[in-house]
């Protein structure tokens, strides 16, 4: 009896596996849906009859129909009144798969930014905190809950805030948010529906990430200088701006603190423009040299939205983080986080809750604390070394620092001469708006960076920061 | 000597606790700064010498001293030379608390939809694999990683989903994201940075979800019929839709698969319109009657966007889901996943990846599969008894049915006088894009309603559903 389809016997089609595999319905199933997929059998193309099929695969008939009606449901089929069973014009083969390129060589020392300790993570607290959570979760807590987040952590952060960050925090007005990302993303499309056009930012600063939110808000983004004494509130007020985003506590990336009269100069352009600023108190809680400067939210809670994060504090992947809102604008940022993703994963915010009550964030943040200032310190002695010429600014807080190469130095040489010695060094350009290479300036992360890496990677770049030719000694 | 402050003396300004609370310094300086806050201090006002208040409060002046360097930092205080030390114009008071109203109290049964079992939640699974996932996580998996997500969830779940949903799943193009709701706001931008105009969607669906994501990208939504086939293809076509979101293997809210010439025409369209599917594949795990349909973007990789979600499976606070995208998108939908919120938190991705692989997941929806089997059959035992005249729809899958109310019956006075006897009923109404409460319609969710509470809401209510006066023996 010949087949009824000619490009692709069954045995071809399907080989069936009797030997432990999935049940034979299934494998029927999968292997004819493959075929089709990959082409193997066309489009339009016959299918033997189900008693032909169950025949070569010495399988039952009805277990072939079965699968048919399946894959006829699914659309790869078609079986007209009548006529014999086809595959359906729709069924077409998927795209080639394409691979990302192989991931980039280990470096003797990577000095990126915006990256605490990820080994010190304190895993097993975050464990135990999840597990303390669990047990005491109602399971309601499981289901979409207020999109402004778990009212236990809310609670806990306006506690921890209010204490730490000298905000003034109220729960009701905390608005819990997959990290500073999302925070802002939020804010600036709350901020727009309010009528807010232009939004201005710190130069340097962020340009990428606050110019991709607003771009994607709908808001035109403005930079403003920033000098010695933080970001110029002069320049800010000779903009249309309606809102800023800010870091005060430790300007990004210069290190700066925002000065106490243009703290309050600040304030008072917000009040005189209907403004709102943005606060990204984004590591604050690592300071050496005095308590951290308190959260500006505090001096004027309703002009400032204030946002946190875990991410330097703990680690980046937990994405977990809080916009502290003026009362006026609670329901907008609420509504576009219910919008955006319906709330932040309530474990995890319990988890958070559980591990600052305990008592173990501190503690963590103690530890890291000390583990920052010895890194700090070597790479201050590092670069006295290796780089005696080059002074450094920023290091009161965090965990980065601003090498300050000379005149004629070309950052982009400098970069990529050190990469090709195995260390990784990031340029000023990419914090500038106008991505200008001058003044040639370094950002030197040292939050991820063991202290054996810092000494040896610096010792094997820190001419090139000098713009000295290497020493013949190495 | 006369105190350089009249309205608040030191003692009512500061109350110290030496009994062992916090150190001197910060219950000092909070002493201060709470002070300011609430107003008990005004603006302009003169605070005592750091000389007088280190007497009055007996601590050191250098305490003191450094508790105004700090509060003048933060901007609360200023200090003019040779001048006193005042309360900055700008430390305004925070504006009143607010509280919201109590919570609802608690109902008989509450058929609302869209919520599984929440207590059947597997958490002690859950906590396994969240200590398998940390126990082998490199610690630089806790840093900003791939967008997309982790390596190693975006391959089991393309395994899975591929075994389970039919899709041509391939790693490289999955995008884990944060539940539908992320999910669905993402593929929008991304469609409408790629020039759409136009997204059609089901009606009856979610009018209000796809509305509200559709406008903030900047989209047009328009709604497409649904009738006992699914959506009326024809009807899109006759549209300037560029894009439309379906719920192809089980309609929300009216329960119908895609019929299979359905699924191609739709394909068809999508091909001939140069269309995007955004598939909502999200209840699919749960069918009685057969094998769930495959999901459409097997069938049509290049043209689905193919939207899982554990909200459904698991829980919807865990906030986890993907979408499978066309390879031409994957780029566009991994840039607003980063830009959204750079990521979904790693330990829960790796977390679902471990549950999945280890064959706890599927026992997981096995488990809920045989409880959500049994409560429909409650449902329809319940209203066969107490709502026999009432027809009811849409159970071939998931844990939510439709009630149809007789041709007279007022949807609002159900879902009012249901509500009197502590039933939660929803209406079709808020599912049609014209809010129209007729053809009148109850969507039953049982997915967190145990079998005792259906029976005796049902019970409670049946009598509403079909229209007739309470029984006089109730």
């Amino acid at each position: 009896m010949p087949l009824e389809w000619s490009s692709c016997p069954p045995e071809l089609l399907l080989v069936i596996d009797r030997s432990g595999g999935p049940p034979l319905r299934a494998q029927v199933e999968h292997g004819l849906r493959d075929a089709i997929r990959t082409g193997r059998v066309r489009v339009g193309e016959r299918l033997p009859s189900s008693r032909e099929l169950a025949r070569t695969l010495g399988v039952s008939r009805g277990l072939v129909q079965e699968c048919y009606a399946q894959l006829q449901a699914e659309g790869y089929l078609v079986t007209r009144h009548g006529s014999a069973t086809r595959v359906a014009a729709g069924a077409a083969a998927p795209a080639a798969v394409t691979r990302p390129p192989g991931t980039a060589s280990r470096l003797l020392a990577d000095f990126r930014w915006g990256v605490p300790d990820l080994g010190a993570f304190p895993i097993q607290d975050w464990l135990w905190a999840t597990r303390e959570a669990a047990r005491v979760m109602p399971s309601a807590d499981l289901g979409y809950g207020d999109p402004r987040g778990s009212r236990i952590l809310r609670e806990v952060l306006a506690g921890y805030l209010r204490r730490v960050r000298a905000g003034a925090a109220d729960p009701e007005h905390i608005v819990v948010c997959n990290g500073y990302a999302q925070g802002v993303n939020l804010a600036l499309q709350a901020l727009a529906d309010g009528g807010v056009r232009t939004v201005a930012f710190e130069d340097p600063g962020s340009p990428a990430t606050v110019g991709a939110c607003a771009s994607a808000a709908g808001l035109r983004a403005v930079p403003v200088p920033v000098d010695a004494h933080g970001i110029d509130v002069a320049a800010l007020a000779a903009t249309d701006a309606r809102a800023v985003v800010v870091t005060p506590a430790h300007q990004w990336p210069t290190g700066v603190a925002l000065a106490p009269e243009r703290r309050l100069a600040l304030v008072a352009w917000a009040s005189d423009h209907d403004a709102i600023i943005i606060e990204d108190d984004y590591d604050a809680e690592f300071r050496y040299d005095r308590e951290p400067v308190g959260a500006l939210q505090g001096l004027a809670p309703d002009r400032v939205i204030s946002l946190g994060t875990v991410s330097k504090s703990l680690a980046p992947g937990l994405r977990i983080g809080w916009m502290i809102c003026p009362p006026e604008l609670v329901a907008a940022l609420t509504e576009h986080k219910l919008r955006s993703d319906r709330g932040t994963s309530t474990l995890d915010q319990l988890a958070l809750a559980r591990l600052i009550e305990s008592g173990r964030f501190d503690r963590h943040l103690r530890r890291m604390r000390a583990t920052y200032a010895t890194r700090r310190t070597a790479l201050l002695g590092a670069l006295a070394e290796h780089a005696p010429e080059v002074p450094v600014t920023g290091l009161a807080a965090g965990f980065h620092a601003v090498a300050h190469l000379p005149g004629d130095a070309d950052e982009h040489h400098v970069v990529t001469t050190a990469r090709e010695r195995s260390v990784g060094l990031y340029g000023m350009s990419a914090c500038r708006a106008s991505t200008a290479a001058t003044p040639a300036q370094i950002v030197l992360g040292f939050g991820d960076v063991g202290e054996r890496a810092i000494t040896e990677g610096i010792a094997a770049i820190g001419h090139l920061l000098g713009g000295r030719p290497e020493s013949p000694s190495r």
